[in-house]
């Protein structure tokens, strides 16, 4: 089925499979060298993800992924985000290596650290100023940390199961972190206006910065948007505390809207923070900000051995340029629709009806009456096993190389799967 | 005077002068679009660095590096740490170009994780697992995470002034920071092994790791190494307590000793951290650790977008395989060495006596009688202009590329640096 690699899929006694056999040394090898063969939001391993799904792969093309077996596969994670013009995209490589042929880690920034900075300045509703890191945890500790320093204040408010990174603070697996240094985060729910004023309204005085996501996409549930309401009182309560209200856009950015993901809202935040998708795959984040936070974003101390390095800067200039050039998100968000449009009706048609729930160009599909989520697993299971790389319980992601065509392909292979799946419930039920 | 780039020095008046023009013009850029124009390590301001520096860089090739005027400078800073091999080793960038043709950020890890951390395991003693990160924070704060998870103990001990990233614990400003995150920081001094013992005894029970750099190489005052009894105390006394003995070589990884800096007296630590020198310039870090270790690791929960990347692996590889083939600890060292004796003879010819602590492929340059460093400022001052980098306060680093011929060289230049410097003296006393 795949003329680019050798067989991806062949179909026997009604079910895909495919060859597995390099993955499964590498994992033997992996867990030997490497903690439990994996760790962190990859993780593969029976609780965490579907047996088809490869946990090694050895390149990627546009919409397409190869895993270390050469299947190929139209990929709807995208690297988990970052792949926002789709893998080795030609412009962003092509700046990349331009700069690597210079240097990438100097003894500084060169040109494209101001650069980056100011084509961010042009296109982000509010960036007045950047400062980069590699992480995208760099960028929400150092928000936090920027609204300390300006507001002398300890605590910050995040929504309950949001996730803003895998430091002490944020990461969502306590084990090795202590209750001590998470006294100072105050929870509340997202889109629930009253859990956000009476968290404001214990701790007023002593909030820092209320740090949100721009619409709720926490693991496992049905996304949510940004209730509007709660967006302008998330904005109100931290203007009238003295709070900065951080946007955090790390997996959000530049796939919704590249003025800011609230900016169709009216709301604007004082800080933002960006990684994923910025520089198409290259590492780097960045937080930016107003004006008014500048004095104290210089009076911290932060840094890293790479944070300067230019290649991701580069790539980051291209990524971004291209992205407002072709209008990136809405090329995405109409391929999501096709895309969405495409898996109700074949869901309908099998009488298993599923939900993409998000924006369309990052979608989460949950199946009805699925509580335990074996449906979700058996189908992305057979998705895999088809050519389709979904995910059953997170966010997946478009990019701009998703073409009419490509989700056609998808299509073709999910019917498959959608087919798979509906005899092997009725065989079970 | 550098038949490579346009002339970078100029004698004029017995001074040396440079361009900087570009170098001024992006300063102000930046100034507009990046919170004091610039931020952590590299700062460049009158209060870190001398007049002459210059904060943006525009190529580096082997011991080399320019800046944005085209200026060349002999470069013993060497991106601070990461150009192991020098800039842009053609072993590395071939390996770095060969991944990059097939994927960086893909949907998970390649092959090259596992290759990397099986060299990691052969050439490092005690290195039985690896867990990859960027920054060189991250290792050293996955360390005490994982020291946490296997002690369920929640104090660390660390060295005052020692740096060991730039997270909320170990920032040395501590603006934005709040006192309840270092909390459970112990301190105690470098080397001494009675105020060791106190800080031990003081939380007896409650201390999940020890934290220290193979030799003290705290800025602004003269480096020294590791007393081997108080290498050997901390052993000790981490084991008493079963607490894990953390070794931070961020800054000397792969530089000293390519088995473990401590290797070589005989203390072997639980867990090591690496960063900077690991893919020459590439943006990886690594936690080693012991086996003993491997479960609490697999436990928890640290992850980033750009944590799986496959071109720092490919490059890191191919770093440390040239490292080891060619003994570029040794070649450093050599280098060092002649430096090191070239800098005594000429600082004593001119009666302005320096000392070069520490490790000779890792020197701090001190001058006697300098309480206020302005001797250390103006002499790193006529070096870059006259086409060497050096640093006034922070620990420098050679590179396998600085062969006999640069070190005689850059002696060359420094002694036009040192007879500017004694007519200085001379002309304000």
């Amino acid at each position: 089925m795949d003329s680019e690699g050798k067989s991806a899929v062949t179909m026997t006694t009604g079910r895909a499979t495919h060859d597995r056999q390099v993955d499964a040394e590498l994992r033997a090898r992996a867990a030997r060298v490497i903690p439990g063969g994996m760790y962190g939001h990859l993780a593969v391993n029976e609780r965490v993800l579907p047996p088809s799904f490869p946990q090694f792969w050895s390149r990627g093309e546009g919409a397409h992924a190869w895993d270390v077996d050469d299947n190929r596969y139209i990929d709807f994670m995208c690297s988990w985000g970052p792949m926002l013009l789709g893998h080795r995209d030609p412009t962003v490589e092509r700046a990349a290596a331009r700069q690597a042929a210079l240097g990438d880690t100097l003894c500084g920034p060169s040109a494209r650290m101001v650069e980056f900075a100011e084509l961010l300045s042009e296109t982000v509703v509010g960036a007045d100023w950047t400062m980069f890191g590699k992480n995208g945890t760099d960028a929400t500790s150092t928000a936090v940390r920027v609204a300390r320093a300006a507001t002398g204040k300890k605590r910050f408010l995040k929504a309950r199961q949001a996730y803003h990174g895998a430091n002490d603070w944020f990461t969502p697996v306590p084990v090795g972190t202590v209750p001590e240094e998470r006294s100072l985060i105050v929870e509340f729910d997202y889109n629930d206006l009253a859990s956000l004023r009476e968290a404001v309204a214990a701790h007023s005085g002593d909030i820092a910065a209320i740090i949100v996501t721009p619409f709720r996409h926490d693991p496992r549930v049905p996304q949510e948007a940004a209730d509007p309401e709660f967006a302008r009182e998330a904005r109100r309560l931290a203007t009238a505390e003295g709070a900065a209200l951080v946007l955090d856009e790390v997996r959000t950015g530049f796939r919704l809207d590249v003025r800011g993901a609230w900016e169709g809202l009216g709301v604007r935040p004082d800080l933002t923070a960006f990684s994923k998708a910025i520089a198409n795959g290259h590492a780097v984040s960045a937080l930016v900000g107003l004006e008014a936070l500048k004095q104290a974003a210089g009076q911290i101390f932060v840094t890293g051995s790479f944070w300067f390095s230019s290649v991701p800067m580069a790539a980051g200039i291209a990524t971004v340029q291209r992205a407002v050039e072709i209008d990136a998100p809405e090329l995405m968000r109409a391929a999501g629709e096709r895309f969405r449009s495409g898996l109700h009706a074949q869901a309908a048609a099998v009488g298993l009806p599923v939900e993409l729930s998000g924006p369309a160009q990052m979608p989460l599909m949950t199946f009805a009456d699925d509580p335990d989520r074996s449906k979700a697993f058996a189908f992305t299971d057979a998705a895999v096993r088809h050519g389709v790389l979904l995910h059953p319980w997170h966010t997946m992601f478009l990019s701009a190389a998703h073409t009419p065509e490509v989700i056609d392909d998808a299509l073709a292979r999910t019917e498959a799967a959608f087919a798979e799946l509906a005899a092997l419930v009725t065989t079970l039920s």
